[in-house]
């Protein structure tokens, strides 16, 4: 129905994650209406992503050299590891900006229903980094549930005869969100971890 | 802060409608996963839309071809045109099936405000194919609003000199449309396009 020209930029679009029929179609047309560099630009990019972007080599968050660059600003404290499942995390990190220690991306999370163990993500990676740089504290930036426990749990008793502390970021109610949209389980873990105001 | 290769895609997504900041890095990253070959069609499906899409000759629609596969079909009722304001109505009207005349894309409506007028879109072209081609009725499957009803007249008074009957399609509540979600206007337009129940 369409001609093969618009239906292969649909079909392609229509793989992308949450892009269904009509969204695609809406996006293929707006590429007609690109002008000539803009979609030589996007053309280029796609290949030029598959091509360039690579694991960096010591925390494995996605980079176009072989060390990225947090692993290679040697200004930041070594002494603090953030631990996250994938790169994503580490970019939502740096978008914030306020952490100034290194990243060790796992590159999953522990399932044994998926038949994924510890040898499958990068922990004896991370063993490896903690003793071979004086690390002193690992934050566990991980989603909740139950594989991201699992993992949490492993981490800790692999650090914990290295004498390291190892801690996992808060769950709670995310900033600014509105009670009557909290889910009971954010909600019971926001009770639990809750602090005592102070009054200076 | 992305990685360069990953940021020009990023970029490239922003320029889509409706994708912001966090579905272009979705969207990016959800290309990194795909496989070479799915990355390579992408890309190459992006510059041959460029390339190889361009209007039908006769009606304007969007083909591959120097004649779209409507116009290049004989078997169609030459009697009836369907006039519409862009490409994606006719995709829309040959995906419903039931239409078996041919199109006119306008390529735009009159609108004074916007300094479109009539010598803008092919006007003179419907004139000419209406006069050429023995039609006996126009339908106007345009959108409603002011540059709609202002292009709608104007065509009216053209082809009433040939003695051609000008229809619009209806507007009215969408079927399956639940009553607390329509729009006073479409309310009020419904209202006034209302028909007899009838008991056969």
């Amino acid at each position: 129905m369409y001609p093969t020209s618009l239906n292969d930029v649909i079909e392609s679009f229509k793989k992308l994650p949450g892009i269904g029929e009509r969204t695609a179609e809406r996006l293929a047309f707006a590429i007609f209406e690109f002008d000539e560099e803009e979609t030589k630009e996007f053309s280029s990019s796609i290949l030029l992503l598959k091509e360039k972007l690579k694991p960096c080599k010591t925390c494995s968050t996605l980079t176009d050299e072989e060390t990225c660059y947090v692993c290679q600003d040697k200004t930041r404290d070594a002494n603090v590891l953030v631990v996250v499942e994938d790169s994503k995390s580490v970019f939502l990190f740096e978008k914030i900006g306020n952490f100034k220690g290194y990243y060790h991306v796992l590159g999953g999370l522990i399932s044994p229903l998926d038949d994924i163990g510890p040898e499958d993500i990068r922990i004896a990676q991370l063993l490896e980094r903690v003793k071979e740089n004086n690390i002193k504290e690992v934050i566990l930036a991980i989603k909740s549930g139950i594989e991201a426990d699992t993992t949490s749990l492993y981490i800790k008793r692999i650090l914990e005869k290295n004498d390291i502390v190892v801690s996992r970021i808060a769950s709670g109610i995310p900033v600014g969100a509105d009670m009557d949209y909290v889910d009971a389980l954010t909600l019971d873990s926001a009770l639990r971890n809750r602090k005592e105001v102070l009054t200076n």
